[in-house]
Formats: C-alpha cells, sequence, structure tokens
C-alpha cells in the first residue's frame, strides 16, 4: 500500500511540476487535488498535519493523509453541522464542539444572535495554531470572546460536564487513529448526558457508501438515548465518495416538525449551502440509507 | 499532462498488483478506483471504451476516460436521470433516449407501466454492444419489445421528429468529443420541438462545481423555450465532485406542484435510489447553486 498521503513526484508521464495529493480512502479509491507545494508538515503527539496549496480548491488541511478541509469547499460541511441543529433549536445559547480545531463550526454557530459562550474542545492545539497561520479567515473567529478553547481530549471532557449544553457538535475526523473513540458508545453516552433537556447532538457519521456498518451502529446507539434520531445529508466534493452524512440526536425539538423556514431567511446572504429548503431536503435520505436504518 | 485514463502499474511505493484506473477531471481533481483488470479497450470511430474490473465498484465503463458508470452505483444516476420526469408526467407512453447506450436509463422507464415505445438513440454502435457482454443485466432491456434502437446522432435524430414524445432524457457524457453538439442550443431546439404539447425534456447538466458557466448557459437556453425550467441533484460517488446536476424543462406539468408522491409508493421495492422524499428534495439546491442562476 502506498502511504496514505503524498505529494506524488513522480507520476508517470507528468512533468516535474505536477504534483497531485491524493487521499486514498477505505474502499479502494482515491480522491486527487492537483498542488502547487506543501506550505507545512508537522507531526504531532496524535497525528500528522499537512497544509498544501492547491489549484483548484485554496489550502488545504490534511490530517494523517485524510483531507479535513478545503478552502473553496469547507463552507458545505460547516454550515450543514452547525445550522441544522441550530435552526431546530429554537434558541441555542450554550454549544459544545468536540473537534474543530480549524474554527469553521465555531464561526458558523457565532452567526447565531442567540448564542452566549462556544466552548471548543480540541486535543490538538497544533491544529489551532496552524489554522491560525493558514486558515486566519477561518480561525479567527476562534478569537471571538464567547469562545473558550479547552486543549483536551473530548472524551475526557465530557464526562464532567452534566446537563449544560443546548447543542453538542461531534465534528471528528475519520474513525481512525485519535478519533476512534469518538464513535464509542461509552464516550457518546457522557456526551448525551452533558445535555440539558431540550438539548441536540449533531455527530459526522461518514458517507453511507463507505462506512454503512459505523452508521448502523451510531444509529442503535442513538435510538437508546433519544425519542428524536434523524440522519442528514449533504455533498462535499473533497470528501469520499462525496457524500457526508451527520446524525442528529434530539430530547425534544424535532428538526423537521418544529423547524421554522422563516428564522433562515434573514441569514441566507451569510450562507453559500445552508437554506431552509436544503434544512428539511438533507433528511430526504435515498432508499440504500434508508435500509441501512432498519 | 496525463493521459485522461490509464492503469498506473507503477505507482510510487505500490507493488506490481496495485492497479489504479484515474480519472483526471477538468479542475485539477482526480478520482481513483483500484481495479483488479482491464477487461477490454477499444477505440471506435467515437471515443475509447474501456471496461475494468474493479475491487470495490464491481465493472467499470470508460469512455475516453472519464468514468461512464460502474455497477454499484449506476443505479443513481440512472434513477434520477429518468423517474424525476416519468413521475411528473401523469401518464408517459412515448420515451425518447439520446445517448444512454448501456441500458440502464432505458431499464428505469421500462418500469412504467404506462410505456408503450421507448427511441434510443445511440451514436457509437459499440456502446451497445461491449454493455450487453459486459453488463448484461443492465443491457438486456434493450432487448425489450417496447425499445427501438437507432445507432445515429442523436442531433441529427431530432431535427426529423416533430411533436411525438411525452419525454426526452439526454442521457450524456460530459461536453467533450462527440457529446459537445448535446450541449449547444441548436440541438436543444430541434428536441424542443419534437416534444409533445405537455412533453418534458431532462438533461444530465454536470456539477456545479466543475462546470458553473454551462449550467448558466443551459439555463438561459430552457427559460427561452419552457415555462417550467427546474435543475435537480444527485450524489453519485464515481463522478467528479460527487454530484450531478440535470436541468428539466417542462411544457405543462411542474415536477414540484403536480407531482404526486402517491403514485411512487408502489415502485419504491424496485428503487435503491429515489423515493418521492428524495424526489422533491432534489430540488432544494445549495445557495451557491441558486446564486449561479441568477
Amino acid at each position: 500500500m502506498q502511504e496514505k498521503s503524498e505529494v506524488n513526484t513522480d507520476i508517470p508521464n507528468s512533468s516535474k511540476e505536477e504534483f497531485w495529493l491524493t487521499e486514498y480512502g477505505p474502499r479502494n479509491t482515491a480522491i486527487s487535488l492537483r498542488v502547487k507545494y506543501k506550505l507545512f508538515e508537522k507531526k504531532t503527539p496524535y497525528q500528522k498535519i499537512e497544509i498544501f496549496d492547491s489549484y483548484d480548491y485554496g489550502r488545504v488541511m490534511a490530517l494523517d493523509g485524510f483531507i479535513m478541509l478545503t478552502e473553496k469547499d469547507e463552507f458545505i460541511y460547516h454550515e450543514m453541522i452547525a445550522h441544522v441543529p441550530l435552526f431546530t433549536h429554537p434558541e441555542p445559547k450554550h454549544v459544545l464542539v468536540i473537534g474543530g480545531g480549524d474554527g469553521g463550526a465555531v464561526r458558523e454557530i457565532l452567526k447565531h444572535k442567540s448564542i452566549e459562550k462556544v466552548e471548543l474542545v480540541e486535543i490538538d492545539e497544533e491544529v489551532v495554531k496552524t489554522s491560525k497561520i493558514y486558515f486566519p479567515e477561518i480561525a479567527s473567529y476562534l478569537e471571538d470572546e464567547r469562545v473558550e478553547i479547552n486543549f483536551q481530549d473530548g472524551i475526557e471532557y465530557v464526562k464532567f460536564k452534566h446537563g449544560v449544553y443546548d447543542i453538542i457538535l461531534i465534528d471528528s475526523p475519520d474513525p481512525v487513529g485519535p478519533a476512534v473513540g469518538l464513535f464509542e458508545e461509552s464516550f457518546y453516552k457522557n456526551a448525551f448526558a452533558s445535555l440539558n433537556d431540550s438539548g441536540i447532538i449533531v455527530a459526522q457519521s461518514e458517507s453511507p457508501f463507505i462506512f454503512p456498518d459505523l452508521i448502523k451502529r451510531v444509529f442503535s446507539i442513538f435510538k437508546k438515548y433519544f425519542p428524536i434520531v434523524h440522519f442528514y445529508i449533504a455533498n462535499v466534493p473533497t470528501y469520499a465518495s462525496g457524500m457526508i452524512s451527520f446524525v442528529l440526536g434530539s430530547r425534544k425539538f424535532d428538526p423537521i416538525k418544529d423547524f421554522n423556514p422563516e428564522r433562515v431567511k434573514s441569514f441566507v446572504s451569510t450562507l453559500k449551502y445552508y437554506n431552509e429548503k436544503v434544512h428539511l431536503a438533507s433528511f430526504a435520505l435515498p432508499n440504500f440509507f434508508i435500509n441501512l436504518l432498519k
């Protein structure tokens, strides 16, 4: 097998000016972006962080060889992980983000005027440091006075919080390396306990094409703890299979029945993907996905 | 630049058993599937046809290096190009398919009991021949007695048809090579004239991430000729950016207002992607797509 991420400098037939960042996914597939240079590389205690400058997707961050965000399409993932729960809850004030050290999810959360406090728990301080240098427009939102950053393992963090959050976002990378525990029941159970009585949790739950068994397992865990559980989907070009799913567990508010499209309208000028129709449409799952949940 | 499609036998660090089919897209991106072998290759007067056996996507057909279909995910494209217009029209009887020599769109069309005749116009007879050998379960639908196959240029074919079709599907490859003319106004104009008074046309219109200008141009053409024009989207893992769009032009029936979800219910057991919620959700475009149409 090839190393998970690399700049291939000797792809056959290519001139020496052609460098491709290639992400080898778990289903014998790969996605490649043509890049100009690698701007940064660091091995931290948790993972390898790399930053590339690409031709068509702007700057790119990869963690352990998996593309985490690109300047061109990061808005999709970040708008969808944040606004679906934040527009489901009628007045979100206190939000916890686990992962998300780039600041993209926090940027979207702060667009909601009701927000009083956002706690970000990122295991790897280097992700935040690197984002501040290479993605300053995204990471600058981490400087907002409503944001508290904790460099700690999210799995430990939620053990000591009870009934405090309106919303929790689990903005995790793929279930390999340091993020494996973020897909385990023991973690979810503590996270659920840290929500208040009308709390909502959203976790990225990977592509149904690539991780069908993970989706089944996460669904069975969420169903044990929440009266309302829904998956929703978004199209992200630089994620394997082009589709990402999210699982939403809610104590009280239903993301479809309790959704008020009027609230979204004043936001639309700040959003590039999410709108009130996209909110509802994202819950319309294809049959093969519905069948995974049976 | 590398050749558009190839089996890379000397990717660095890989053993000689690792072969990857790599599609280089137009935006400095590439998608790769790990393959076991190339089963077939032929240069026809129109294009290069290649068939591969892949590890996770079954058999794969590539035309001039672009992945056209894989056994694993072809259902998405074919269900979405066919059922959205066929469930918009209350009683589709006579359908024209331009392109689509693999038979996937025809298979979906024939699920509708009202269908009396399907005309397939495929410029390259070798596509049909190859599909019958390597995708027999898909291509076998071309043998149905309601199907008439014409090996001819669709651009010429529609010049001599007037007011006859309930539905036309333009199942074209990317707008390069022999398919360029299928994205031109002169072709569309003749195609529109071959629809009857309540006719509907759907054309695949590429990804908004990759071909935004094409989408704008196609939209301005369709608006000149149809009172009802909508784009809709689907997620296809093996197409560049993971998203494909379709443009629907209709003389009479609106795909949202005139859609009857009850009709879909009896079909659901035969469908892996499309359902009544997906039908409506596919018209909910992200803001960046809506902005292209302004």
